[in-house]
């Protein structure tokens, strides 16, 4: 067992000197190659000569900045910026140095091939976030937040990954693992005085402990819905008879030209996502092919995944043409309310599109048939300020800005859903008042599912999974 | 006119603080935003929380590093790297802070937006370096060199762009230009005192320094034809009869499925060319349409573009198929020598291909027919280091490697010939024994010209070309 800030002890191949490229591959002005390990600064100070003099790296204070050369023997690789940080106070915790060079491929190759013939070992994807965490520089939780903050592209997924990683809801969860600790402890001391029937736990505070336990977990978990949601995208799929112009609106949308448009009905027949940040929160728009009865194979094809993405999404804009209103008027709301009964699940927002075939009169008199319908021409791009604040009321995301706390990682819904499975049985167990050794298998069983969030409990294959996710250089 | 060391008066649009994204764009483990200006410091001192109290970053010593966040009033946008380099210690002789963040896109918008929000602007491409240049940090052709080397991809394109950075020939320049302007002023003052027909400047010394001047420029100028082919490639052709295995060569030497092979002879229509480097050399192999009769008007227009590859290529490699010279014999014989004929002015290759036709007695008593052909089958990939051996030994760049001299910017190569013709109208000025007042203008232009290489000369155009041309960030 491993509390956050004692290092486990570190294994022969965590002592070794990594080294990797940290910024995005490509040419840019710079790159930077990341060194970290005891002989990180030895090792570069043995091919840096600096522009002042015999300046040694291993005699600079930690967080100080180095121009000089790289050299190969007594080749230049390139005129560079050394950052040094020494132990303990680095990223890792272990001597880091950060090389500055200039942006080319080249150049960003030959820095790191040195280093490799000379032994430091290339890290594996998240090595560097990896050793942090086995050094106790952060716990398991905020070291997949760092993941997760490089991949964030919205201002949710963005808030969500770096409140996990100052520390998020991991903290929470070790303070009431700390103290469930405490009770498992003086239960196992009642299991060892069994004879003498001594009672060192008290059975109401134990009781009350589970209970605000169990509270927390499940509002944690109803968090993930929501956070799983905001993290990845809002599904949206937009539906409707063929011509409607579904793909027009994802275009307009996007305002780029995503989707084939024709004025052939039929046209789409691959669904086609794409993802749309409106107000900060990440959308992921489905758009379908039409239904209709068809002889066409393929797009019979299309039609039957229209239905399943209808399933994955949470909100459903079924497109209306504003024609079919004129012409068909009460058949469209029948045919409306008949997807609404076969989806009652899912929200379904009705937008009656192609409003420009209709005069001022017309949307007057039209428009009140269709309960909370959005009014759009797609191929006008009129309507769609209204439709985008309806859709970000809609993803109601208020309680977000309240600071609550969100679950948003999968790992962590499956061991907050296991943890508290177990927590339960003890709860039903002390609520029977049968005899501890029966429940205190279970609540061994819930400490290690809660120490697994923060990394108090770990093993290779976890680490393994969590960190080859990372990217290579982090 | 201005010297190098000397920074010419700032005017007010290089006094602003600028910003601009530094690393590779795209995802990576840590990106770095780059501000340069007298209030870089101060604001994101503004900006930045440190973790360690109330760290003033305007009080910080250069060359440090500091951990922190950057706050958009409460809220935390990242939690940041930030290297403060005080002016005249940076890059630019600016002020300059250095922002490490997580290589989220997100993120590194957010930064950017929240600096430029706040009045910082977003710097120009090369404006960074154009600072260097214009607040004396490095000559011109140093600072055309910075982007060279970004955009180096082999060593040797790398060596010339660094040797360039490090004063490489500006600086022979410079000192030839200094010696000319002595005497130009002494041959002023002739001017000024016509009248009195007295001769301040030694005629002799005069005619040497003139011939010094044309024989250096004569080098630097016969440089260029191999620096160009080194920094941009050796354009390299390959044709031969259809079918003789032309795009399966190609693929044989990349290493991948460039081309589109097939046994249909005429396959290849349009030039495919693609790069490969070879012992450090950057080779462009042309591959081309078999040149045969054909009424396909596509594959014509194909033939046609093949003798205009061959033009433009410094190496023909003329792939014949052993096949056909097995039938052929002394037939294909005469063919090469009529190609070699046609083209006297390439250096030709012979390639044998398919040899995995013959058996090796056929190979031994063919391969004599034709002198100094390589044998391969491109089919199997035999024979492919004996080809790329002596591609390397063909583009003979021995040269470089003891540390001469290579012009490889088409600007510098203009302003050199240039100046050369002017330094030649003062030669013949001095042969004939013409007045000094006739060739005065000559001696002006080719200092002119000289002094657009390092920049002692510049004009707003001649930096906007130069700088326009750098990636942004540098």
């Amino acid at each position: 067992m491993q509390s956050k800030n004692t290092p486990i002890k570190t294994t022969s191949i965590y002592t070794d000197t990594i080294i990797a490229l940290a910024t995005p591959s490509g040419m840019g002005a710079i790159a930077i190659i990341r060194l970290s390990g005891s002989e990180a600064i030895s090792i570069v100070n043995t091919f840096f000569k600096s522009k002042f003099g015999t300046k040694n790296l291993n005699t600079v204070t930690s967080h100080s900045i180095h121009l000089g050369n790289i050299m190969d023997s007594d080749k230049i690789i390139d005129e560079v910026l050394v950052s040094v940080f020494k132990t303990p106070h680095s990223y890792t915790g272990e001597n880091i140095v950060e090389i500055n060079c200039h942006g080319s491929v080249y150049i960003q190759q030959e820095i790191l091939q040195l280093f490799i013939k000379n032994g430091v070992r290339h890290a594996n994807p998240g090595e560097f976030t990896l050793r942090s965490f086995l050094n106790g520089k952060m716990d398991l939780s905020q070291a997949e937040a760092v993941s997760d903050l490089i991949a964030s592209d919205s201002e949710v997924s963005h808030k969500i990954a770096l409140q996990q990683m100052r520390g998020g809801f991991a903290n929470e969860i070790q303070v009431l693992r700390s103290e469930l600790l405490n009770f498992a402890s003086l239960i196992e001391l009642e299991l060892d005085f069994a004879e003498e029937d001594v009672a060192f736990a008290d059975r109401t505070q134990f009781l009350n402990l589970i209970q605000k336990i169990a509270k927390t977990l499940k509002q944690l978990m109803d968090s993930f819905a929501l956070g799983n949601v905001l993290k990845n995208g809002i599904p949206i799929a937009i539906i409707g008879e063929p011509n409607v112009g579904k793909s027009t609106l994802l275009n307009a949308l996007l305002n780029e030209e995503r989707a084939i448009v024709s004025d052939i009905a039929g046209t789409t027949r691959d669904a086609i996502e794409d993802e749309l940040i409106i107000n900060g929160i990440n959308f992921r728009f489905i758009d379908t092919a039409g239904i209709r009865e068809t002889a066409d194979v393929v797009e019979n094809i299309g039609i039957k995944k229209t239905f399943e993405n209808i399933e994955k999404a949470q909100l459903v804009l079924l497109l209306i043409s504003a024609d079919k209103i004129k012409n068909e008027g009460i058949k469209v709301e029948e045919e409306l309310n008949s997807i609404k009964e076969k989806y009652s699940n899912k929200k379904i927002l009705p937008i009656i599109n192609k409003v420009d075939l209709l005069n001022d009169e017309e949307i007057k008199n039209k428009k009140l048939k269709i309960e909370n319908a959005i009014l759009i021409s797609s191929k006008e791009k009129t309507g769609m300020e209204q439709l985008k604040e309806e859709l970000t009321k809609l993803a109601n995301i208020g309680s977000l800005s309240n600071n609550e706390t969100i679950v948003s990682n999968s790992r962590h819904f499956e061991a907050l859903s296991n943890a508290l499975f177990s927590i339960r049985e003890v709860q039903k167990g002390i609520d029977n008042n049968i005899s501890s050794d029966l429940f205190a298998s279970d609540i061994r069983q819930a400490l290690h599912h809660l120490g697994l969030i923060t990394g108090e409990i770990t093993t290779e294959d976890l680490l393994g999974n969590i960190f080859a996710n990372f990217c290579i250089g982090k």
